[in-house]
């Protein structure tokens, strides 16, 4: 991120770098090969991580993939994005909000592991639905995190999912057992945010 | 990431626990008041960059917010969310493709000097049309990298933005410049990636 530009070139000099740049690039493309469904997993404490997932929707339903998402924890997205998914993509998206609020706003142990686990259910159930190509697990590991779920289940269920399917997982605090399993794993971290200067979470960028 | 599990409790210390924490989150929202419109960055070398800015578009559509997105690299996004905005947003998403290629598809720096310079010209045309709520930079810290454009006068126009505006500037190395005068910026990080393991780029996942 604090990379100088680099040095001034002449345009010569500038054509030949980028044509070897291009060249190399290509080479490593098309050593990329195999198309399987991978598990890709969103974590660390910055933002982006559920925001990258409805992103990863938008791109798949782009493709005229069908995508089903289930929410794992209540109240981070309710307004803005379910709305216009469940308004202009009813045709390609399935949305389940299954999850109890965040495990600070409900007190009951008893009931937050039931949630989590009739969450995983309508996972299960989306992933055995073949019209379905993309599942997002969103903000399962906060499940795991409070230990709803229990990551070794989990993951071995995740790897017995059907050839082509992609599934997304969501939320801080990602278990090694599920890190371990995934083919791509993003870390979102924090640099900066407004909360510290005192500005209030608005409609339309925080939910 | 790598947090151990937190060790078993009873239901009642977990009720007490949580209630601490649902107290002390309360009092922090509440001392959030201010209003107004961000800078919010997403760099750093891993994935979900641009697609986390696809999906604040879309928080902000289902807000019946209005965005803007300029493309200043082409290539990277073109069939998957593209096709999917215009075809479903057409009525609150303006985007604009002005970008050449990546600089290794190129080899040409006037013309992507002149063609990053179309996309500012564009991006300050969002800027001040005042339908628009967010506007989305994509990839434009490839052209402060390639030298491009300048970070100091870019900084200082997105600084005289109108009051409320919020703006989203993607790509690695962002230029320190721009990360002093942002609100909001995360750094994704790339933890694992399937390339490494010769899996092929996918319709619907990587692009």
């Amino acid at each position: 991120m604090t990379d100088i530009n680099p040095s001034p070139e002449t345009a010569a000099q500038h054509k030949v770098k980028m044509e070897k740049k291009k060249a190399a690039r290509d080479k490593i493309m098309a050593s990329k090969t195999e198309a399987r469904g991978l598990i890709i997993v969103h974590t660390g404490k910055g933002k982006g991580k559920s925001t990258a997932a409805w992103g990863l929707a938008l791109r798949a339903m782009g493709h005229g993939q069908k995508v089903g998402i289930v929410q794992f924890v209540k109240g981070e997205w309710e307004t803005g994005e379910r709305t216009v998914l469940e308004e202009r993509f009813s045709d390609l998206c399935q949305i389940r909000a299954l999850g109890r609020g965040f495990s600070w706003e409900s007190q009951d142990l008893e009931k937050d592991i039931a949630a989590a686990q009739g969450a995983w259910d309508a996972t299960m159930q989306m992933m055995s639905d073949e019209s379905i190509d993309l599942v997002i697990c969103d903000e399962i590991n906060i499940a795991f995190r409070y230990g709803h779920l229990d990551p070794k289940t989990i993951v071995g269920e995740l790897m017995q999912r059907r050839a082509g399917l992609h599934v997304v997982l969501t939320g801080r605090n990602a278990p090694e057992e599920l890190v371990e399993a995934a083919d791509l794993v993003t870390e979102m971290t924090l640099i900066k945010h407004p909360f510290r200067s005192g500005v209030k979470a608005q409609a339309g960028v925080e939910f």
